[in-house]
């Protein structure tokens, strides 16, 4: 099996994400997953659909999921953090 | 076919949002779409994470759909927007 090519989104500009995987595909990927957490989850929305209207019209989204993350915060609380991955592929 | 039920998140408080989707359900509703745009679509997951973990443990994510919603700014400048569905239904 293929190593899982990971874009991980945070608070940097939608293009930067858009790019990372963009270089992903053009080094052969056939797949990328995008991951986000938090606030930066409707940013990795916006990559993906950035990439659907401008760069890869027909980028085909294979899977989005949902789920939650405990994180522990500097003060030892915890705290349950929203995630969401979504799996982009070339299209054929 | 039954009318779709619909909780649009936005800026208030996650909690809200959990409490519409349950008074949906506890009303005869076997599904409910949450929809959201832009920012609004980290809450729209936190909605289902919460409703997952403290309310409806065996909650069925049947769909998510992302897209992108042109709007027109006061200034009459249009702009893109991210939009995301999610389909949960009510375990069987």
């Amino acid at each position: 099996m293929a190593e899982e090519k990971v874009v991980l989104v945070g608070r940097k500009p939608v293009m930067n994400y858009v790019m990372a995987c963009l270089t992903f595909f053009n080094s052969g990927a056939d797949e990328v997953t995008i991951k986000a957490r938090g606030r930066a989850i409707s940013r990795a929305v916006d990559t993906v659909e950035l990439m659907r209207k401008a760069f890869m019209k027909d980028l085909e989204i294979k899977d989005i999921r949902i789920g939650t993350e405990q994180m522990e915060r500097p003060d030892g609380s915890k705290v349950n953090v929203s995630t969401m991955e979504i799996l982009i592929a070339k299209p054929k």
